[in-house]
C-alpha cells in the first residue's frame, strides 16, 4: 500500500456532487499546514495547472470493477472503469486541468475544477505544452456526447 | 492519510532514472492481480491514456519542500515543487499522457510514458479532448528550455 497525505484542500460553493455544469465554478485551493508557501513559488507564470485530487465522498462499495454503461445510460456501450473518467474508480483519484486565475500567498484561485467543496488535493503540477498529447486525439462518440454539458 | 493500492505495473527496458529522451520508450502496463480484465474494456477506442504513477524509487529525504532551481540549473529561476513536474515531490506522483498502441488482454502497450521498469501505476484514464486545456496555454521560457530534449 502507498500512503498519501493531502497537500491542499478545495473550497468552493458546490457542496453536492453533480455530473455537469462545472465551467463557471471558481475554487480556492489552499495549501495544507505542513507545506510552505514557497512550494507554490513561480506557479503564476503558468496559465493552467493540473490538479490531482481524491474523491473522498465515494464509498468503497460503489467502486466499479466490472464494465458498465457510463452514467448508467444504456445508449452508451459498457466500458471498463479505466476507459472512462467517472469517480467510482479504484483509488478514487481525479485529475483535472484548471485555469489558474491568481495566487494569494498559500492559496490559488482556479476555474474549471470539477471537485466539490472540501475535496483533498494530493498534487498540483503546472501544465506544459510538452506534456499535452503529441499526436491527434481520437475518442469514441459516446464520450463526446457524455461531455456535452460538462463545462457549460 | 489516504491508502492507495497499485492497479498495474510498468514494464520496459529503461531501468535507470534519466532526465531526457523518453519519446522512443515503449512500455507494457499490466493490470495487478486484483483487477479484472473487463476494467480495460473499450479503452482501445481512445488514442491516448493518462497514466498516474508512483515514483517508488524516490527517497523521502529527497522530497523538495523549498523553492529550488529545476534540475539544479542556475540559469533557471528558483521555483516551488508545485510549479515544476520533477519527481522529488510530496506524494511522489507522476502523471503522463501516453499514446495507446494496443491492448492484449490485461496489458496495454504505450509509447511516451516517462516511467521506469517496475513503476507502480495507480490509475489509468482515457484522454478526452474536453479535459485538455480549454484556453491558450502559457508557460515560462525556462520550462520550454528544460523540456527541449525530453521526448527526443
Amino acid at each position: 500500500m502507498i500512503e498519501i497525505k493531502p497537500v491542499a484542500y478545495v473550497r468552493n460553493t458546490r457542496t453536492a456532487v453533480e455530473d455537469d455544469h462545472w465551467g463557471a465554478v471558481q475554487s480556492e485551493i489552499t495549501l495544507a499546514d505542513h507545506l510552505q508557501e514557497s512550494s507554490l513559488a513561480g506557479i503564476e507564470e503558468f496559465s493552467h495547472i493540473e490538479v490531482l485530487f481524491y474523491f473522498d465522498q465515494v464509498e468503497d462499495e460503489k467502486i466499479q470493477y466490472e464494465a458498465r454503461h457510463p452514467r448508467n445510460n444504456p445508449a452508451y456501450p459498457k466500458v471498463g472503469i479505466f476507459a472512462q473518467r467517472g469517480k467510482n474508480r479504484p483509488n478514487k483519484l481525479g485529475i483535472t486541468v484548471a485555469k489558474l486565475v491568481g495566487r494569494n500567498g498559500r492559496s490559488l484561485t482556479v476555474t474549471g475544477l470539477d471537485a466539490i467543496d472540501g475535496t483533498p488535493v494530493i498534487d498540483i503540477k503546472p501544465v506544459m505544452k510538452e506534456f499535452l498529447p503529441r499526436s491527434e486525439v481520437k475518442q469514441p462518440a459516446w464520450s463526446v456526447d457524455l461531455m456535452s454539458a460538462y463545462w457549460e
